[in-house]
């Protein structure tokens, strides 16, 4: 079996964690200076480790070992959400470079190799996956044309030309070319932690449907309007949540989750009854089943609320993605490392965040595997995982990879 | 009885229109150039009418009849809402104008005297009623020293000194001065117009008590976190507002109305569990018994949502005005005039909305009186009223004043 270095591997995390430290976590938003040079480290890094690295033009870390055999590619990504924690990302990708050298250095594994992936952006300053998307053949130039940071408006093509990426070409999967996809992510939730678990073996990427309801109403005086002649959107919008909160948990599965994350009422103004309102709300599941039926009560729950009040109720589809599946024979090779290094300690369980390894899973076998979050707490710098879980998290994902190369 | 002159009364108003034209409705925000514009036209027209008249250190209009005898005060404001109404403020203002001209010219009403006052910044776009506030001594300097513009955050001070009247003196109520105080207004609800009636003799003006309700919770992915886990601030406001709704209408009383003018998450992400939501919520009434029932209603409902929940629900009291009662003698001589220009047209009524009377009815006997609003619509530039509701108006007012300076 493959001998990862457990403190080659932490030392690299403790170095990245150096890029845009913020108080314990990190602020590396896509393409600032600290993002940049953390992606020219890390490719560095890589190419220390005999691979051959570059940067490609969407902004994306790839590290090709120069193995002749077969290969598995593993990554993550490198930048963070803004004042975010110091694992989410980076941890993948510094599991996928130590498994790379650990193979490479593993004479029973002669002619395999690992393959690094860094997929730029995957916490969306600029787009939705763009790097993961670029890679397996799913953003055109049409639309990166089109995006701009979503916090300072910065064109994407301005932004790649200030880096030094402007026409640069962007590296497409190759068919064949890989075994399977591993990505190593912390938890982000505490099923692990709370039951103290050591290893995720993800069966799905769950599904994000997510919805913009529009309520429309009449503005006018909170005084002088009476409550019999109001047309009060935000009120409209209070009932509607309240009955969705109502039905929900009855149509939901075990790990289903639903969240209203904005309600914004036009005008706002403490003395005039709002005349329009507008909800962003969603939900998430692994089984298509489960997603089928909540759209469907929610459909009805808007109809019912637009017929039985005084506002008009409509509905908007932001996006309905697809649960994607992990492999199962990849999630048994992750169980079966975990039975040897914490025998009885792991687990399969879904994601309820979305990873590269969604879109990755599209073009070849794919899988992810969790370490533990101490808290469960997610983007947020507070965020962080014990080191031995982070080791032993390495030791499994590197000798599961090996298996897989073995087979 | 002294005559009004319907002609000149809707010139005055068509005038008054112009400064700040909108659509059909006009935008004169407080010491805008064509605020400025109106309070000096205005201040010249009751010149001509023989009155002396200033604009004071706080920008209100005050213009002074010679006679020698009894006296009514009466009067409204001159600025507007932004894109509001034309007839919001400024009605009263002619109104008041017209029964000083009409009663100066009628010998049966030799010297009496109707002094005329257009109050700054009744709609608050630098204060709370600063105009008559300070008429009646409730404005301090520091308070001026505080205030800014709510939209663009000028000093106040700074736009008193930039329309020239830094360091000029206020007017001051004096002692003994007036009999009574009068202020027309359009009605800003459908009360008359929706019962094919003309004149409402205000009983009282609503007291408002506003609120901000705060909710603290965890913010969290919307994704890892489980709902059995979560501390969802937006959730626990929506049950409040949804048990307020389902509670409130058994104690209120017939006129009381009540608004949630503002919903706030934080930070009002699509895919993260609000940690905080703010919520500004008031209710209106006549009745200190309601106000007090509804007060306690509101406290015990934010207590049982702070104890049953996982969210901390807190309540602050931003306001909690007094409710201002009109004097039944004033209301007696608008109906009364009333029934003479239009039998069985006139009832007596709340007001929900604040005006400036509420200060004034402090220091002395003060009343209201209503026209229709077409449509009840109110803060709109659509606002309008029927060019013969608005000569009837001015004739049933003039009349009442009449009979109140013969008294």
């Amino acid at each position: 079996m493959p001998t990862i270095d457990p403190d080659r591997l932490l030392s690299d995390l403790h170095t990245l964690r150096q890029f845009g430290a913020y108080e314990t976590g990190v602020h590396r938003p896509t393409f600032s200076p600290e993002d940049v040079a953390a992606r020219e480290w890390f490719a560095e890094r890589c190419r220390e480790a005999g691979l051959a690295a570059q940067i490609d033009g969407i902004g994306s870390v790839y590290a090709v070992s120069p193995a002749p055999g077969p290969k598995v590619l593993a990554g993550s990504h490198l930048e963070s959400q803004n004042r975010a924690g110091w694992l989410d990302g980076a941890l993948g990708c510094v599991f996928a470079l130590e498994a790379a050298r650990a193979i490479a250095a593993d004479p029973e594994l002669a002619g395999c190799g690992v393959d690094v992936a860094a997929f730029c952006d995957e916490e969306g300053h600029f787009g939705s996956f763009i790097g993961s998307r670029s890679y397996v053949g799913l953003l055109e130039e049409e639309e990166i044309d089109r995006l701009a940071n979503r916090y300072d408006g910065t064109p994407l093509r301005q932004a790649l030309a200030r880096v030094g990426l402007a026409g640069r070409p962007r590296v497409r999967h190759e068919e064949g070319g890989h075994k399977a996809f591993f990505e190593a992510h912390i938890e982000q939730g505490d099923t692990l932690i709370s039951s103290d678990l050591k290893i995720g073996a993800v069966t799905a990427i769950v599904a994000i449907w997510q919805y913009r309801i529009t309520i429309l109403g009449d503005q006018n005086h909170a005084g002088t309007t009476s409550m019999a002649r109001r047309k009060d959107a935000g009120l409209a919008a209070v009932r509607l949540l309240a009955e969705i909160d109502r039905r929900f948990p009855a149509l939901a599965a075990e790990r289903t989750v639903w969240t209203t994350g904005r309600i914004a009422l036009d005008p706002g103004a403490p003395s005039i009854i709002p005349g329009r309102a507008e909800v962003l709300f969603q939900f998430r599941d692994a089984d298509d089943a489960v997603l089928a039926r909540l759209d469907a009560e929610l459909r009805r729950l808007v109809a019912e609320a637009d017929a039985a009040g005084r506002c008009s109720v409509s509905l908007e589809v932001l996006g309905q993605s697809r649960p994607a599946l992990m492999d199962e024979g990849l999630q048994d090779a992750i169980l079966a490392a975990a039975e040897i290094h914490c025998p009885g300690r792991a687990i399969r369980m879904p994601s309820g965040a979305g990873h590269d390894a969604q879109y990755l899973a599209r073009i070849m076998p794919s899988v992810m595997l969790f370490v533990p979050s101490i808290g469960g707490i997610s983007h947020h710098w507070t965020e962080d995982t014990a080191e031995e879980d982070i080791v032993l998290g390495a030791r499994v994902f590197t000798d599961a990879i090996a298996s897989v190369l073995r087979a």
